[in-house]
């Protein structure tokens, strides 16, 4: 790689000889453990921008939820003109469509539901694209409903197997955005040519075939990338050469990804230490002002609060409030040692405050009790007021996905730049266990969805026998829910290949599989229940068990008891056993989450009453959370039966959603941050994943649900599982489960 | 499966309980060896609808050989209105666009190449359908050339590897179209269907999930079947119930392949003895007269007269004259002996005589000396008066493929209803032996095209080092050619799959994997030279071999001398083995050919000196044919050098095409007639595999290339190596060629 005067000042390295972005980090970037007082406020740009999003947001609201749609534009990088919100004032330019907050028509991954989406609020699609992407070119999802088998079908209409990544775009592919900064177009082109020269010896097996056509249309992509900046009046195709530049093209890579794929996550990645490089180079210079600095930051962050996709109803079902996962993965350690925090991190984070609240980009703090004090203080203290940030164990994630890992979805990590997730949602293992009791019936269909195992027959449910015809559900479920995403990735690759984002990833990538486990908790309380107290079999005129009737006292996970918590750690270790023994797509590597975004209320919805007292559609607890009302002995004992879970088991995630009563962390801020760096570093030393912060009381919630009007609710921001949400954004439904979720009053 | 009325008078068998045409025609069909004087003259609307024809043609002729194309329409099975020749006259119809010999536009194989073709003759494509096909859908050639590694570029534009199926459709796939009749659409949807069910275990690895997702596409193109033949009034959802309706839903199954698919070769197949059955099930019950019976198959056949591609000018200097290779299998024996002709076989062969000789259908005889000697006899007198047959050794052919193959192409036998093939064009090795000697540099470019071997540095050429360097770049050359084959596969799959066709052909298929020989007999008698005669190499100022003084006399393949035929025979097994060893696409068996179609003139042009004392640039003979002037010892003699070769190495074909003047044959008809049938008896006894029969004397060749526009030549036909053509088709380079063959005027 020629020495590029763009690169005048940085260490160089091997960053110079490969692409290589996180050895360029490594040596040029400037750890901070200074204090906050070097922030600046919000430029008049970004209050003047900020007030214009807001209104242009409150009008989407108002169109319940959608501004403006294409319908006759089939979106690519390259497809739309430039767009702005105000050309003179933004500093970082580049929006999906020709104009703000308009959704992009994306038919790739199903012509039916770009279609749908557009009808839902009132647009007409065109009808010389249906012709195209119905006659002409198949979609991702018509190639997998071509391939389902009956059995598939039949356990995703029974929502054994849900949220599957048929009728969506998998996402959780994040490009290494900062490469377009640091080494610029021509020589990412250059040196995915030279990768191409290396697949395969010359043996054209399907596997080097097909990778050899993805490198191909990968350069198409990044050639297009220049043509999308072109557009702007940037020429991408050198490196950067300032900050200003820095963030501009990092974030032109990820635009050339949020116009052209409209996965369910569309993280940004780990950008913050990289930019603080640039940052750090121009501020010694005297090219910006600290001021100047975080003008830039806050209108990266504006656009990813802009971030918008044409979504339909059953989408909106199982990721409620308008998600995209814009997620920001911000500070975390190095290998060496060193806290990977700057200035810059602070300067994002900061965005809450010189903005406000904001359920996107979903900010994730990579934690550990070695980020320095003042760090870890000043999140604290920006959750409390705010709400909106999520925090994940650096330390046991580091351990397996190296320091320059980043959050693809909501809580799952991927090596930046070296590695892709097939995505893959939940098996209900809830309803696993209810199959196991009624011989394969669905117990709300009564339809026979698994194989016609022999049933339970006894009235009152023996643990030994419950056990063994679980194992037998667990092993067919995971063989089902294995190979259906198998062919959905394989459909994906085919007909809705993320070219851009992996034009930004290494040739060679790691591939991940990612499976994940819903009503979790359900289940682990049920075989509590089952295994200590007595738990008898209700009947209906079939004789299907539809609901249990419990006597006697159980110990329930989410208490610090390790007779349940076992239960739990068993359960995962099983599940993840049954998925790892199948052939993944592309030999990927099996992973599983504890994980279920928002999609508890469907799932909960959808599974009959469960043997540890839960009625039927009630909704799941979120994730890997225990039960509502299960919890009895308080936050502390709750996070360490959540942290026993081992992450290695659960490499996709274990997510975790805690509200805490303000009065409950102390009665000043002081007490209440230090409060909650306590709890954290604790939870976290322990070897717990992830949790979301929410710091507020359930009067709050009522009173916004009550007053979704009033202007201080207008961005009133809560932590959902894996993500952040406006409340006022959620149905009744989901509203009042967040409201009915426990919220500790005492640590 | 219902017993169905439209079977009544049939005996019933395992035809009745799975898709079998085999069994059914087994069972059912009735030998004829009598002779030919139950046959009928031309009936008077045959004969006005081959002067409408006739008219058409000369008018296409006078449009440079395009009569009117479609810009606008993408062809599918479905894709346009009827259309017709004369509706009133008619008895089979259907045409594959909305008039007769306009040619559809077909973008999946490559919009380049489908614009093209419509510029050539002044038309101009559509810019939608541009921005469709380069925009929203690739295409094969797009993706073969997205896969291409420079090597496979620089052996395609050497011309070592030629004619490679990249630019074209690979045809050669023939649906077992009579399935249509015999069951109707809706029995071979259920059937498709029960298939699916039964593709993979549920473990979805890539070849399960793509061989579903073709059945699924399998079952649309059966539902467009029926559309299509609503179309022109027919229901063909059940089974035929006449002759009549037999060769109409017959011609419908195989008119749905060629109005979707463009392959170089679009075989009907084998349905003479198949119709025969309903024929004389009709003439028994007087619903037809033999006259009536002629009618219909004129028809048919005129239909398959007509198949008309639109072809760009790289296709038709390999392929010159337009042809379609609507092969026609008609005769051979059943594996319990008995004769397969019918008289339907005899109606088949007679059209060229109602209507005259004609390059299409691509008239096969599939040869036996046990088939009746009346058929034999009455072949050879339509071969002598026409020039339009070729024959084919059902005995060699038999053993491999059963009693119900076909011929998929020119020469190569498939399986009815069981098996595909990959085609996969020709690898020069007559220029794989001067790279041999150059040290993979190319004669004519001058280009490092192979690996930097040593070249051979003496100036006498010295046999065992020539077959140890030929060793090296035959080993070379093969992993080159069957891995390029692989991709182009894999993409004509992706991107140009034959859903009609395979519609048609069994779930669970026999795939062979076809590759062949260019340069055969100069590579032969190049190696006799140097190993029989002194060889001296003369270089060019760089030291490269370009010319070859041959001092001596040497033994020639094509004089019945074991020495010349015995390297022939090591050189057709060596390349197998080579092929052999390799990675198919999809585990397809190898298979070569010695076959070249037209294609000699072009790769021997691209072909430098060779030492044999073949000139740079001169066509190569033919297929296996001996080099034009090696034959000295009359025709019987190069008809054994060429019955040498053993066809179970060449299972794909060894093409072998001779002239006879017609006073060579005998004085009288009857002498002609017997002499005929007794060299091919002989040829064919000795395990030769096909034989193309020309009898016309070289002056009539050259009064024809002189005057084109005489009446009588306005069908003039001869046989070419693979298929037959009007000689006034052939460019001027292609008529001189077929003049310098040796025309034998001695048995």
């Amino acid at each position: 790689m020629e020495n590029n005067t763009a690169w005048q000042g940085f260490v160089g390295g091997r960053w110079q000889e490969e692409i290589n972005v996180s050895d360029f980090i490594q040596r040029n970037y400037k750890p901070y453990d200074g204090d906050t007082s070097f922030l600046a406020p919000a430029a008049e740009s970004t209050n003047k921008l900020w007030a214009q999003l807001s209104a242009l947001m409150v009008e989407e609201r108002a169109k319940k939820g959608v501004l403006d749609m294409d319908t006759d534009v089939v979106a690519d990088v390259d497809s739309h003109p430039a767009g702005y919100l105000d050309k003179d004032l933004e500093k970082i330019v580049g929006i999906q469509t020709d104009k703000p907050l308009k959704r992009a028509f994306m038919p790739y991954g199903g012509i039916k539901m770009a279609e749908e989406a557009c009808q839902m609020y009132g647009y007409t699609p065109s009808a010389e694209l249906h012709k195209i992407f119905t006659t002409y070119h198949k979609t991702h999802n018509q190639g997998v409903f071509d391939v389902y088998t009956p059995e598939i079908r039949a356990v995703r209409k029974a929502h054994i197997i849900t949220g599957l990544p048929d009728t969506y775009g998998r996402g959780r592919i994040v490009g290494d955005y900062r490469r377009v900064a640091l080494y610029g177009i021509d020589a990412l082109i250059a040196a995915k040519k030279a990768d191409l020269a290396n697949v395969g010896d010359g043996t054209m097996t399907d596997d080097v075939i097909r990778l050899r056509e993805e490198v191909a249309d990968q350069i198409k992509a990044l050639n297009k990338m220049k043509t999308m900046a072109a557009a702007y009046g940037f020429d991408i195709s050198k490196p950067a050469t300032n900050a200003r530049e820095a963030v501009q093209w990092t974030y032109f890579g990820y635009l050339a990804a949020i116009k052209s794929q409209n996965g369910a996550a569309m993280s940004i990645g780990r950008v913050s230490t990289f930019i603080d490089i640039y940052m750090e180079r121009d501020l010694a210079n005297g090219v910006i002002t600290e001021s100047e600095a975080q003008e830039i930051i806050d209108h990266l962050v504006m656009k990813l609060r802009m971030v918008r996709f044409a979504r339909i109803e059953s989408y909106n079902q199982l990721f409620s409030g308008d998600p995209v996962w814009a997620t920001l993965s911000i500070g975390g350690l190095g290998i060496d040692g060193r806290s990977l925090v700057t200035k810059n991190d602070y300067r994002i984070v900061h965005t809450l405050e010189t903005m406000g609240p904001s359920p996107e980009p979903n900010m994730t703090i990579l934690y550990s009790k070695r980020l320095p004090k003042t760090f870890r203080e000043y999140c604290a203290k920006v959750s409390i007021d705010t709400s909106s940030i999520q925090y994940e164990n650096d330390d046991v994630m580091r351990r397996v996905w190296g320091d320059d890992y980043a959050i693809c979805c909501c809580v799952s990590a991927t090596q930046t730049g070296k590695e892709l997730q097939f995505f893959g949602a939940r098996a209900n293992l809830a309803k696993a266990l209810l199959y196991a009791i009624n011989g394969g019936i669905d117990e709300k269909s009564k339809a026979q969805v698994a194989p016609e195992w022999a049933p339970i027959k006894g009235d009152v449910l023996d643990y030994n026998e419950v056990m063994k015809k679980f194992d037998v559900s667990m092993e067919w479920l995971a063989a089902l829910y294995v190979n259906t995403l198998n062919l959905i990735h394989y459909m994906h690759d085919k007909y809705y290949y993320e070219a851009a984002e992996l034009a930004l990833i290494d040739t060679k990538a790691r591939r991940t599989f990612a499976t994940g486990i819903a009503g979790f908790s359900h289940a682990v309380d049920s075989l509590s229940a089952i295994k200590y107290a007595k738990v008898t079999v209700e009947r209906d005129a079939d004789g299907l068990a539809t609901g249990f009737k419990v006597e006697g006292d159980f110990p329930k996970y989410g208490n610090d008891d390790d007779r349940a918590d076992d239960i739990a750690k068993w359960l995962l270790k099983t599940f993840m056993a049954k998925v790892a023994k199948h052939h993944t797509y592309r030999d990927a590597e099996p992973t599983t989450s504890i994980l279920t975004i928002t999609s508890n209320v469907v799932y909960g919805k959808a599974t009959g009453a469960t043997p540890d007292g839960r009625p039927a559609g009630k909704p799941f607890a979120p994730g890997a959370n225990p039960a509502y009302g299960a919890e009895k002995n308080g936050l502390l004992a709750s996070l360490n039966s959540v942290a026993k879970l081992p992450y290695e088991y659960a490499l996709d995630g274990i997510s975790n959603t805690q509200t805490i009563n303000p009065a409950a962390l102390g009665n000043t801020e002081e007490e209440r941050v230090a409060n909650l760096v306590s709890a954290m570093d604790g939870y976290f030393a322990q070897g717990a994943h992830h949790l979301n912060v929410n710091v507020f009381g359930v009067e709050k919630l009522l009173d916004c649900q009550a007053h979704p009007e009033k202007p201080e609710y207008a961005n009133f921001t809560i932590r959902v599982s894996g993500y952040a949400v406006k409340f006022i954004n959620l149905t009744k439904e989901q509203q009042d489960d967040v409201i009915s979720r426990t919220c500790h009053s005492s640590l």
